[in-house]
C-alpha cells in the first residue's frame, strides 16, 4: 500500500498523519456495515447548538444505476472519482429553526472530517471534492430550499498511484504541502504569529 | 474523570465516541508543545484544492491579559469558558485567489474537527461556541476584509461537571442526543432513507 503521511513539525496523530486523498480506487467494495460506521462517525460530531444541520446522499456499485447518476454530477476532470465504489454528496441546512445558521457549512465540515477519519481508521481512503454541478446536484437529487449541496465525496479502499494515468498519478506522488503554523495561528491580532514554534 | 461515550449505533472509533463538549475545565495550563500540536493537526486536514482557508487567534494564561481581551468578546452566557486555559478563534478567508470560495466554512470545520480530535488523544476537552460577538471579535483582533470569524474554542483539561453552576451541570450531565441516521443519510432523493440499518 502506498502511503504519504504528513511530515509534520509537531507530533499528532498517527491516524490524522496518515490521512490524504488519493485519486486511485482499488476495485473492492466497501460492506453496508462499514458505510454505516462511517456515517455513524458523522452523526456524533459537534454542532452549532447540536443542530446537525448535515444531511448526507449516498449511492454504492451495489445499485450501479444509483452510483452512475451520482457520478454523472461530477465536472469531466473528477472523472477518476466514477471508480470509487462509494459515492456521496453532503447537504447543508442553512435555517436553524426560523433563523440562518451561519455554522451551517463549518457544522457539514465537521461531521465530514469525522466521517473521513473513521474512514482512515478502517483502511479506507476518501476524497472530496468540490468539482461537480451544484445545480445538477440539486435537481438530481430533489434537494429542498435552503438546503446547499456542499462537497462531493469519493470513498473506497485505496489503489496505488501507479494505476493511474500519467497526470494524475503525477497528483498522487506529489509532496504534501501546507503553510506553516506560523503563517495561519496569530496572537493579538491577525497575522500576528503566535509563538509556538 | 467524567466521561459520557455517544451510545453509537455502529462501530466508530472510541476517540470519537469519547468526545463531548464539557463546559468544566479544570485549573490546569496546557504545555505549549500540546498546543503546537493542536494546531499542527489542524494544519493538515484536506480542503478545496488545498486552499487552506483556515486561521486561528490564540490566547492562553500564559499572557492573561490577552487571554482576557478574547474571553471578553464571548456572550455572557458563556462566561463558563473564561475558566478554559486556551481560547482560540477560527477565521475562515472567503476567496480564494479572485474567486469566492464557497467551502471557507465547510473546511475550516475540517481543520477545527482534527484539532478537536487531537485534542480528545491528548486528553484534553474542547467545546466550541457560536455564543460571541462577531462584529467585536472582527474589530479586536483586526480581521481583515473577506475573512470571517467563524468559531470561538475553549481548550484545556476536562473538569468534573460537578464542579459547575446547577444550570450548566444539568446541561452537562444530559443524555447525548443524535438524529438517527435514517433522518441525515438519503439515497436516490433527498429525504428518502439509505438502507444501513
Amino acid at each position: 500500500m502506498f502511503e504519504k503521511p504528513a511530515p509534520a513539525d509537531h507530533p499528532i496523530l498517527d491516524l490524522l498523519a496518515r490521512r490524504w486523498s488519493t485519486r486511485s480506487f482499488a476495485d473492492r467494495p466497501v460492506d453496508r456495515e462499514m458505510v454505516a460506521s462511517l456515517f455513524e462517525a458523522a452523526r456524533w460530531a459537534p454542532s452549532s447548538g447540536n443542530g446537525q444541520p448535515w444531511s448526507f446522499l449516498v449511492a454504492t456499485k451495489d445499485n450501479p444505476a444509483e452510483h452512475e447518476r451520482m457520478a454523472s454530477v461530477l465536472v469531466p476532470g473528477n472523472a477518476w472519482a466514477h471508480k470509487a465504489p462509494v459515492l456521496a454528496l453532503s447537504v447543508a441546512a442553512l435555517d436553524r429553526g426560523d433563523k440562518t445558521n451561519r455554522h451551517a457549512y463549518h457544522d457539514v465540515g465537521l461531521a465530514t472530517e469525522n466521517l473521513v477519519i473513521q474512514a482512515h481508521s478502517m483502511g479506507l481512503a476518501i476524497h472530496m471534492m468540490a468539482g461537480f454541478n451544484v445545480d445538477m446536484a440539486r435537481e438530481v437529487f430533489e434537494i429542498p430550499v435552503r438546503h446547499d449541496p456542499v462537497t462531493m465525496i469519493a470513498i473506497g479502499y485505496p489503489g496505488h498511484p501507479d494505476s493511474l494515468p500519467e497526470d494524475l498519478r503525477k497528483k498522487d506522488l506529489a509532496p504534501r504541502q501546507r503553510k506553516l503554523i506560523r503563517e495561519f495561528v496569530f496572537t493579538g491580532k491577525f497575522g500576528q504569529p503566535a509563538a509556538l514554534e
